[in-house]
C-alpha cells in the first residue's frame, strides 16, 4: 500500500498498532523493574518515571544508500539493526537500556508493507533486550533514513567512560573483530566467496550485528576503567578512546580475535579489516589486571585481552614483537 | 569552507566548539539547579544525573523542501526555529526543558560556514530557555534534514496531558494565531503585501516562533486540566486533545485571539489560516472555570478563552451563534 494514503498521524499510529501487544508487555515489565511509562506515544511528549538518578542518552541515524543499502539488508534487519547500534552506545557506558524513540524520513516509494517490516525488525530487537518503543515522528525526505534514540538507566554509582584509560591497564574486546566488514565487502563488491557458510556467517554479522547489553552491565558492575564499541573500526576507536584518556596503547595483532571465517574468505586482507574494519559493535575496554580476570571469569562472552594502556602513541606488535606501520583509517562518510 | 575537507569526528567537534563558551554556561547554571551533566558530549551516550523522578523526551524533524527552504529562512533562523518546535512539545505537557540533541543529514553542497550559523541560532534559543546542547550525530543525506531531541523534566507531580480535557472545561490558547501561516503564505507563494511592517511581522512569527515554556509550567503548577501546543493548526490540533480526551468542543470564532496584522494582509482568508494554518506554536489548553480565573490573572501572555469542552464533537460559531462548517485540514506533508 502506497503511504501517501495514510496521513502523518495515521501512519505513525498505524505503525505502532503493528508492533503494540509486545511494546505493552515490554512496558508492563519495565514498569516493574520501576521504569515507568506515565505518558506513553501520541501525546507532544512522553514521559516516563523512576527513581534512579542516571540517565543516558545516544542518538544514531542511519541513512539510505549511505549507511545501508535495501539491496544488500531487509527492512525487517534494518530495523533490528538500528536498534542494536544504538543499544551498542547505551551499553558502552556500562548503562541498562530502556526506552527508544523513532525518526523517520520517508518518500513516496515506500511502502506501508516496507515499515511494517521495519517496525517489527525494530521489535524483535526491543523484544530481546527489554526496550519499549515510546515515542517517534515521521517526515517526508527523498532519501529514506532511520533516526534512532536511546535512553538508559544506571542504578549503580558510576559509569563506563571513554576517558577512564589508566597506564597499565590490560585492553581488552568482547567477542570476535572484522566479520562485518568482510559482510560488508561480500555485499557491496559482490564478492564470490566459495565458502557458503563463511560467506552467511559474514553477511549476517554485517547486517546483524549484536549490541553487547550485558557485557557493558557487568563490565562497569566489575570495575573496568573505560569503554568504547567499536563502530568506527579498531584502531580507530582506540585512538578516541585513548585521545579522551591521554594515554598511549600497546596492541599485540597476534592476539586479536579475528573471525575466523574472515580468515578463511579473505586471506590476504583479514589483518587489515579487523583493524580498520568498523561495525564490529563489540565492546572495548580497559581494566586493572586483578579485575580483567574477574571480568573474564565472571562475563560468558569470549573476552581477548589484545594489548596494554602505555604512557604515549598507539603501537602494534606483530609477533615477533616487531612494530606494524598502520594508519587507523575509520568509518568515515565524508571523506 | 567545504565540510568534506573536515571528518564525521572533526566536524561535530567543531560545532560543539563553537558553542562551548555559552553551552559551558547553560551546562553550570543547570548544575546549580540539580541537572548535573556527569558525562557531556562526545562519548557514547551523555549521562545526566536529577533527582526529579520524571523524565519527558520528544523528537521532532525538519527536512529541507518539506519544512522548511533555505531560500526564506536563514541558517540561524532555522537553527533556532528547531529548538523552538521541540521545547514547544515539552512546554506542553507543563515540563522544564533541560538539555537537546541535534541530529544533522547534510550533503556536501553544505558549507561549513552554514552550520556554524546553524549552531549559533540553536545556542540563542538554548540561551533564552537554559537549555543545554549534550550530544548529536552528523550523517551524509542527499536532503539536508536536522533532527532534535528535547528532554524535560518535571519537579512537581502531574503532567499536563492531551487527554485531561473534561466536559464544561474552558478551552483557551496563548498569544495570537494565524500569522505563522501568513508569513508562510507570502514567503512561499512571493505574495506581495504593501504594509511593511504587516509582512515582516509575519515572515518574523514564520520564521521565529516562541515556545511558551513558562506559560507551559505556570499551567501545570495552576491546575490546567489537558494541552497540547498548536502545530498542525488549531482545528487539527483541537481535535486531536478531543479524541484523546474523549470529548467535544464548541469554538467561538469571533472570540479567536487572530493575528491583528494577519487580517490587514489576508482580509478574505485570515479566519481560514488562523483555524487550519499551524505552526503557531501557542499553548491550546482546557482548564476549569476557577483555575481559568486564576491563569489569566497569573501569567502575563496574553489568554484567551475561546470555547468550551462539551461531550461530543467539534462546532464553530460565529457571532450569532450558528454553526459555521470547516474542516480541519492540518499539516500533513504525505498528503
Amino acid at each position: 500500500m502506497n503511504i501517501s494514503k495514510f496521513g502523518e498521524f495515521n501512519l505513525i499510529n498505524h505503525l505502532m498498532e503493528v508492533i503494540s501487544k509486545d511494546n505493552l508487555d515490554i512496558i508492563n515489565n519495565l514498569s516493574e523493574l520501576g521504569y515507568v511509562l506515565s505518558v506513553p506515544s501520541g501525546d507532544d511528549s512522553a514521559v516516563w518515571n523512576s527513581l534512579d538518578d542516571s540517565h543516558v542518552v545516544t542518538v544514531d541515524a542511519l541513512v539510505d544508500n549511505v549507511h545501508f543499502n535495501l539491496d544488500y539488508i531487509s527492512w525487517e534487519q534494518l530495523g533490528s539493526k538500528s536498534v542494536s547500534v544504538n543499544l551498542s552506545d547505551i551499553a558502552a557506558m556500562g548503562a541498562k537500556p530502556i526506552f527508544i524513540t523513532i525518526n523517520l524520513g520517508i518518500n513516496n516509494e515506500i511502502k506501508v508493507e516496507d515499515l511494517t517490516s521495519l517496525y517489527l525488525g525494530i521489535m524483535n530487537k526491543c523484544k530481546i533486550y527489554n526496550v519499549a518503543v515510546i515515542g517517534g515522528d515521521i517526515v517526508k525526505s527523498r532519501d529514506f533514513f532511520i533516526s534512532i534514540s536511546a535512553y538508559g538507566a544506571l542504578k549503580q554509582n558510576g559509569v563506563l567512560k571513554r576517558s577512564g584509560a589508566l597506564v597499565n591497564d590490560l585492553i581488552a574486546i568482547t567477542g570476535n573483530i572484522g566479520s562485518s566488514y568482510g559482510g560488508y565487502k561480500i555485499l557491496s563488491e559482490n564478492i564470490d566467496i566459495n565458502d557458503k557458510l563463511a560467506k552467511d556467517h559474514l553477511i549476517n554479522s554485517h547486517n546483524n550485528p549484536i549490541p553487547r547489553v550485558n557485557e557493558g552491565l557487568e563490565l562497569l558492575n566489575l570495575g573496568a576503567n573505560s569503554a568504547i564499541d567499536i563502530s568506527d573500526g579498531l584502531l580507530d576507536d582506540l585512538n578516541k578512546l585513548c585521545k579522551s584518556s591521554n594515554v598511549g596503547a600497546e596492541i599485540h595483532s597476534n592476539d586479536l580475535p579475528i573471525d575466523s571465517y574472515l580468515k578463511i574468505a579473505f586471506r590476504d586482507d583479514y589483518l587489515d579489516y579487523a583493524l580498520n574494519g568498523g561495525e564490529d559493535y563489540e565492546l572495548l575496554f580497559t581494566a586493572q589486571n586483578d579485575v580483567m580476570k574477574k571480568i573474564k571469569n565472571n562475563i560468558n562472552t569470549n573476552i581477548t585481552i589484545i594489548g596494554k594502556i602505555i604512557e604515549k602513541e598507539i603501537i602494534i606488535l606483530d609477533e615477533l614483537g616487531n612494530e606494524i606501520n598502520i594508519d587507523p583509517k575509520g568509518w568515515d562518510h565524508f571523506k
